[in-house]
């Protein structure tokens, strides 16, 4: 006897999980659609060597390699492995397919990826990612185009406190160069940075320390990310002239950030271009005021180089989703760089956060059908089919109770325990006068009708249109 | 540089292809649940244990093993696999789930498998099924209505001559042992008698020397599967009682096969199962005609036990899909037997054969968006933003063009080769008078509404509800 659990980290989705799972993923392609973004899909399987050396060393580590094939199959190599992400393969693709896309491609894609990740809550070895990507422009009116979509889809979907950080690879680059970081150190410098709330400022100390920062290095950049002084800033920019708090704030930021990079070429062009997306995603009403410029974001993955984003909610830890710019990857594939830039929503968590906060529409489907037909007895099994075929033609879900020798109060309860609201019965009564009975297992009333008006009647009694 | 083709065997989707795909899920499963079949998905990856043992040894050859992880990725052994079908996950939940199940479960589930099969024309390694399944029962009526289901499904997509071959495991294993064919010298014999279309009688005859099987016994078979003294049959019974042609070909196979199988208990049994499937069938319109009994029908997988059926098309070689009965699968989980019975249409070829004979809709959404807002210049981004948004709240899809460096007229050239049928400009003049003027990209009809007018003016032209 096998064993029967689906394997480690990996869930099965029964029927109101998929369709609550179906519900989100409706509407988060309904949004992408709106902004001009067309679905594509690539292969579970990609050859190994186009995923390695992509994500880090971490990253690399976590991907899920297939054996080879046949006589091959002994020498315990791989040459195949699982998606790790949608970024690479759209990378890929983009590459392969080359002149036959359109200047600007803009593409989502809403497909499991596996991670062999450690199990836990809300983190699975495989989970979909609902990714936005647009291709061929380095304008940021993409950056504000993706903040608005993503954002779009959660306010569609019933959120409401979100929250998306914003910051830039080279911005960052130039804050720990200027503060003194050698760029081999900049990693190390961020893992400890990240801990600021966790340990307090004598803990990042230490931290630096124990990596290898220069102290006078490590001051400088306490001092620029201590956020009680960036509130205080804050206030000051506030009181001064009025503007809203996210406004003011942001503001301040740049302004900040300004001070730390100026002289720094490409951190002061990032600068920039956070400006430009503050503005630019000011138009699209709503947006802007979800961004928060935060110097501290970092992001995990090696191959972005411009703006990084992140969404985040009040009381929970990790991200709903996030994205950024990465103008070298497809280059990677196609041997010249193409500009690109992304954002990926994660299905799990949204739908996590969705279940326990009862975010779902109370009408979702949940029931198996519209109504059950009976079988009044072994006889009686073609009139069933034929009053089913008929209540489906009308457009209703129809289940037909398979066993006609259990009795029909047990089919009944079958149909009460599985939530269908009505019941069909063609009994020989019935039968002889051309009718059909339809109990409304809610209610409990029962009626007769023709059964030709059965399927009018039933879906005139559920709501549904014709 | 890397690769940038996809893995062998496996397909990248572009925008076109996705919507193809998804119109023929989108029918299925509406179909599917009509039928009154819930939604159930499984990972991908399965405990290798799981896969192992169940599909034949053919089978077992053809499924992609994962390396272990970590230190164990050294010793080259597999502890996972990538899902083969949707059968064996299938009955691996009933058993899991068990009593959280409703009595009987119907659940469908649109999901790729793999196999490491030799790549052809309509052949991948990795493919879409659209299976349903019906757990719980040992009613014929399942069977019936999984024939409905399926022919509904395609005739809903504009499939008009298919046939549904039936047949039945116990029946084919009667005729064998009753012509003198040793159990384990059946699968020999059927694979010999697969080719009497292709070699002849002779042919075969010679295949069943080879392969081991008694001459008089060879001889029986090539008597009872001669097609020619098959047709007769039908043509005196159609001749006598004026029955529809499919009809009097499955009563004449139905006769035959009670002729040579009578005193074949499992056999007889098996023959009175097909009389009922064909009789409730009869009683979904339009389904009965379609079915035709098929004695030398066999079917791959190992695990099936009773009724046994496929879909063909004229002038396609292989099936559009097939099932079958296998009432002892789930027991090997579960350690009790639990009835069973499945269908799976298989999407590739449909959408092959959809592609070939022209049968998608011509609305089918083609367009990448409804209407393309231009950048007249680097100053209006602000504008041409907002208007976007209006038009999205408005419930078009939108594409922005992101490089406002670009001439107005270069951007009219993108909207035209990318299909797009509008194109809006919000240039100095129009944001003057707060206008918007809106182009139809195949007329070349100008006009300029206001602002706020445009999305219900563009919803108009484009013939969407509202």
């Amino acid at each position: 006897m096998s064993k029967t659990q689906p394997a480690r980290g990996m869930r099965d989705f029964l029927p109101a999980d998929v369709r609550r799972r179906e519900f989100v993923i409706g509407v988060i392609r309904e949004v992408y659609e709106r902004y001009g973004f067309e679905p594509l899909e690539t292969p579970a399987v990609e050859n190994i060597e186009t995923l390695l050396g992509k994500y880090g060393e971490e990253g690399n580590q976590l991907i899920f390699k297939i054996l080879k094939r046949g006589a091959h199959e002994q020498t315990g190599e791989a040459d195949l492995a699982l998606r790790y992400d949608l970024t690479v393969p759209l990378a890929r693709v983009v590459a392969e397919q080359g002149e036959r896309l359109p200047k600007f491609f803009k593409r989502y894609q809403i497909q499991p990826v596996w991670r062999a990740d450690r199990p836990a809550r809300g983190r699975f070895r495989e989970f979909y990612q609902c990714d936005v990507d647009a291709i061929g422009s380095r304008s940021m009116i993409i950056e504000a185009e993706l903040c608005a979509a993503a954002s779009d889809a959660l306010t569609q979907l019933g959120f409401k406190n979100f929250t998306i950080r914003l910051n830039h690879r080279q911005v960052l680059a130039g804050v720990l160069e200027k503060a003194g970081v050698p760029s081999n150190k900049h990693g190390d410098a961020l893992i400890a940075l990240d801990k600021l709330d966790k340990i307090g400022q004598e803990g990042v100390e230490e931290e630096f320390a124990a990596r290898g920062i220069d102290m006078r290095a490590g001051e400088r950049l306490l001092d620029f990310f201590a956020v009680k002084s960036i509130e205080r800033a804050v206030q000051i920019v506030a009181d001064g002239v009025g503007k809203t708090e996210s406004e003011a704030f942001n503001e301040a930021m740049i302004g900040r950030l300004v001070e730390f990079v100026s002289d720094h070429e490409a951190g002061a062009r990032g600068v920039d271009e956070l400006r430009q997306i503050l503005q630019f995603a000011g138009a699209s009403a709503g947006v802007g005021a979800r961004i928060k410029i935060d110097p501290s974001l970092a992001r995990g993955l090696s191959y972005y180089t411009g703006a990084i984003m992140e969404i985040n909610v009040p009381d929970l830890a990790g991200s709903l989703g996030g994205g950024g710019r990465y103008d070298n990857l497809i280059g990677m594939f196609s041997g010249r760089d193409i500009p690109a830039c992304g954002f990926s929503l994660g299905l799990e968590r949204i739908i996590v956060v969705m279940t326990e906060r009862e975010m779902f529409p109370a009408d979702l489907v949940s029931t198996a059908a519209d109504v059950l037909v009976t079988l009044w007895d072994e006889a009686s099994v073609m009139d069933a089919l034929a009053l089913a075929r008929e209540l489906r033609v009308g457009g209703l879900r129809v289940d037909v109770y398979p066993d006609g020798g259990d009795k029909v109060g047990k089919q009944f309860k079958y149909a009460s325990a599985r939530g269908v609201p009505f019941v069909a019965v063609a009994g020989p009564d019935e039968r002889g006068r051309g009718e059909v009975s339809l109990k409304d297992m809610r209610s409990g009333e029962q009626q007769t009708v023709e059964s030709g008006a059965a399927a009018a009647t039933l879906r005139e009694k559920l709501g549904l249109r014709k």
